[in-house]
């Protein structure tokens, strides 16, 4: 394994996948896909995931896409992601740092009104003062309608899929202006699922 | 949100969850379940996964088989986890920690032959001297089997399903003994994927 040196690079990446819990997942995944527009990311997808590296605006707006577009076809689906910056290791995707501010599918997600339950956890391991900035954000995501509760490890987040996706991209950008040299940030939200929302099915 | 402050604690734990790409999901989860002993873990079910929370040994016991069982279905399986130590938070589950550190999974787990291909991150928040210690569990990996590579963000395994699990809780049990205070692992770990195995999709 080769170890990789975190930088100054301000490049953004997440490692993300979709799992429909359906026969059909295939032809789910590839129909969200083929509506999500990747231009302004440098993007690679194997047999385990999809890893997609650029601006910070850029990683959200695509992976809200994927998921919105997939939970969209009704099927129970869960997105798994994983957001780093601050730890390049190489220079991948480096020129689509040039790209503008303007989300490509921001518009289309908008149409896309889908219950979600989500849960993130954050790891600032780069400093910073960003406990305020995730308490702020926090209250910024309560008073958008998202439901917001503390559970083992996480913070779990149910309301609207654009608005979590939001106030997920949210503190990520705000834990990173406010100085952390290195942040992660993992991401899992469900759609469309059998559970009763929120309930132990112990 | 609370703020979780961490603690000398070493309970360890576990969020994860399964993923079956099947219409027949519940069952297959709930079959896997069955045969699951999980009676030296503290266990909560929600609708977007499961907190197992104990001894390092009896964590991944319990989530390699949940796995494995899912898995031994045939159908294509993706694996979800989070393993955590160093911040406990609160003090549910604590009684587990008197449970010994024999292995209620392990006889069973090893009877599946599973080829399965994973993807490991780990976040060492709390210092200690960790580097050598996961280069030479990376090496202990190679040495059993596992093909070992560099994707972004995370180390690969290749491999079979009980040794890319052994060679994860050997990696994360030494981050922790070397002295990391507070010590994270993502995972992913995916199964009868009809996708070439390491193969680009792109
Ligand atoms: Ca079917």
């Amino acid at each position: 394994m080769e170890q990789r040196v975190c930088g100054s690079n301000r490049i953004a990446g997440c490692n993300f996948a979709i799992y429909p819990m359906t026969d059909d997942f295939v032809q789910v995944i590839q129909s969200a896909l083929k509506e999500v527009d990747t231009s302004k990311v440098w993007m690679e997808t194997t047999d385990i995931g999809t890893c997609v590296r650029g601006r910070i605006t850029h990683i959200f707006d695509v992976t809200k896409a994927a998921f919105l577009q997939a939970a969209s076809t009704g099927h129970h689906v869960v997105f798994n992601a994983t957001y780093s910056i601050g730890c390049p290791g190489d220079t991948s995707g480096d020129t689509y740092m040039a790209e503008d501010e303007s989300p490509l599918n921001a518009a289309n997600s908008q149409t896309i009104h889908q219950e979600a339950a989500g849960m993130f956890s954050l790891y600032p391991m780069g400093g910073g003062d960003y406990m305020d900035t995730i308490y702020s954000q926090i209250e910024s995501m309560k008073q958008q309608g998202i439901e917001v509760s503390s559970v083992h490890y996480a913070t779990r987040l149910d309301g609207d899929g654009n608005s979590i996706y939001n106030g997920l991209e949210q503190v990520f950008t705000d834990v990173e202006k406010n100085g952390s040299s290195h942040t992660v940030m993992t991401v899992t939200i469900s759609a469309n699922s059998p559970s009763t929302k929120g309930g132990k099915k112990e």
